[in-house]
């Protein structure tokens, strides 16, 4: 299927994808006076004397912005606030249709820190979540950390953790698989963008002691003259041999390679000089890092992708739409480690243990099921934190 | 009834009033691929070579922002942002039920005119319009202004200009009934806050030459200490004598008194102290400058109020949203004077000749054929004046 021309065509027929839609009919007087003046009055002034009773009356608890400067939309690089539209809209359906949460677009067209941070702020008292969508590195993290910081609402970075969270749920289930241990395995990870990061001190988290990660420099280490603050922080925490080379280098040995780069960087050499049972997550997209034929014939045992023309797709489609379903439903301030790594581990477990297989590590993109039990897991994690406000 | 029980539990029971929904479905691989990736690279790629197609393939079109900072909504006064969403809301309700036009709250946190600015423009990407709302005089005269000049889709202050627009309708069709002449009439009108303002302007438009404006201080007029420069302006477009006094030496010989003030500052003495066949708009709400009963026994011949339990109800819903459906429709950037007019009479003739009646000079605000022959007239009159892009 050519799914540009389809996609055109579709958006062009609906002139985009979402609308408002009302949740109460307005046919009589009497509906006009009770939806608007002057019965509206009267939620309003309860809101006045209680903040917090804006959840109550009103759709902010289940209202959130995904919010773009179009700076690292897709692969398309720094196309801007207005291009970036068709996927903003599109990650609000997908929210609608998986998590029932409603997502606005927000297309900001500022790309300074500072000016992403406080524009959020002040829009934040319509919406009960943040959902922060194509910001690129560095920028990202620090926009993040800042609304976590100063913000009273939960802030996500799906690129960061999303990725994160699926990329993992995949590798609970592909080490079961191979019959390995989180805490024996070596992975690398190519790629120091949003998703990079976020995968690695998520690894740490789940109890990963080994991990190397690379980019177009090769395997970041500590004191790199190329390194940013960023990679600077990331090299502490990975690499404590302080290794240094190339990606080529770093896979040598290997137990796991992610990728979340560019495709084609990886060869069948490199697979190769991998440990056996070898697990590959190319996510590179829509070239992965290394076709999965291609893998498998290097003697890998496990390939995902993000694509889903191939078994294992690794998308955020399985993460996201729950995280904040779970999140709003316990009214959490904040989506923790914690919250991110049960819903990893729910994710994980929508595969039963006799289904399991090389081919089938993780659940269909399509399963609504996925983030129902991701929802829960999540608010149940959000409770246990003591991060619920009900 | 009792519309605040009312409408505090249907609040309660939908948790606000607002919902964004999906124009599409998602049940196949397929629809995933056409929605989002990777077929939602297309439109995106076609926006970045031409930014004028976020027209074309996105909800941006039919999508406004209903902006406030909560510091004037309905006689509340500034009760935040929070306390103001369920109005934003009934709002956003209206505007899909009368225009089907998609209207999402936003509710900000400060209320800084620069910062109000700043913040709409920067996510100005995503929307269709602006609509300014609850925001008080005089800073919401300096938002719209700086808006218009800075922006290049359509801003409207429905405070301001959707009151001037419908109080217009309603007195083009008040003064057949009494059969008296737009350029021949007095017209006091009372209250300086936003709507004020704006309905001086329009009737000066409409071709009115006399027309006293009045505050809490009394009688505007040039060189008043009491004057900022919004009422220094006022004077200067009113008041052709220089007159100075109460309300109530000004409405000697009036033949139109327009309240958009505060209850119960208009007694019988001053309804008598009128020409013959007065014509009273108290829309004070929910108490009118003057009860409908006691105007017509001090000889009032035509009263409207802005409540629904009295005839001719002056209500804002019979004009925003149909001004904004044919802004849209023609995609203009801008919604001038000749557009709110060509409204104004829209509106005035949905009252058929032979219907006109004291009781009966504005027609029902639930009435959707209103808003059709307002969008009409609209957008035929943003083509006339050159402001439609399509």
């Amino acid at each position: 299927m050519n799914y540009s021309e389809l996609s055109l065509e579709m958006h062009e027929k609906n002139k985009g994808k979402i609308e408002v839609a009302s949740k109460v009919k307005i046919d009589t007087r009497d509906d006009l006076s009770i939806a608007y003046t002057p019965g509206v009055a009267e939620p309003c002034k309860r809101i006045y004397d209680n903040k917090d009773d804006v959840y109550k009356y009103t759709s902010k608890g289940n209202l959130i912005a995904v919010v773009t400067d179009g700076s690292a939309v897709l692969g398309l690089g720094n196309i801007g606030p207005e291009a970036s539209m068709p996927v903003m809209e599109g990650k609000a359906i997908l929210f609608k249709e998986f998590g029932d949460v409603d997502a606005v677009p927000i297309c900001l067209n500022t790309g300074d820190v500072d000016e992403i941070v406080e524009t959020i702020k002040r829009i934040s008292p319509t919406f009960g979540g943040i959902n922060l969508e194509d910001i690129s590195a560095p920028r990202c993290f620090l926009i993040e950390k800042r609304l976590k910081e100063e913000l009273n609402i939960p802030v996500f970075h799906d690129d960061q953790h999303g990725t994160a969270v699926v990329v993992s749920a995949g590798l609970i289930n592909a080490l079961k698989v191979v019959g390995k241990k989180l805490e024996d395995v070596k992975i690398v990870v190519n790629g120091s963008g949003a998703a990079g990061g976020a995968i690695v001190r998520m690894l740490l988290c789940l109890g990963v002691k080994n991990v190397i990660m690379c980019d177009s420099n090769g395997i970041i280490y500590k004191g790199s003259t190329t390194n940013n603050w960023v990679k600077e922080e990331l090299a502490s925490l990975t690499n404590k041999e302080n290794l240094r080379g190339s990606l080529k280098d770093a896979m040598i040995g290997a137990d796991v390679f992610i990728g979340v780069s560019i495709g084609g960087v990886v060869s069948k050499e490199m697979v190769r000089s991998m440990n056996k049972e070898s697990i590959i997550f190319a996510m590179a997209n829509p070239t992965p890092e290394i076709f999965p034929e291609d893998a498998k014939e290097a003697g890998a045992k496990i390939i995902g992708t993000g694509r889903s023309d191939y078994p294992n797709q690794i998308n955020n489609v399985l993460a996201f739409p729950g995280i904040f379903r779970g999140t709003l439903d316990a009214r959490a301030r904040d989506i923790n480690n914690k919250m991110n790594i049960a819903a990893a581990y729910a994710i994980a477990n929508m595969v039963g243990e006799k289904d399991l297989s090389p081919e089938f590590i993780i659940p269909d993109a399509l399963n609504k099921e996925v983030s129902k039990k991701v929802a829960e897991a999540v608010r149940q994690e959000a409770i246990k934190s003591n991060l619920s406000r009900i």
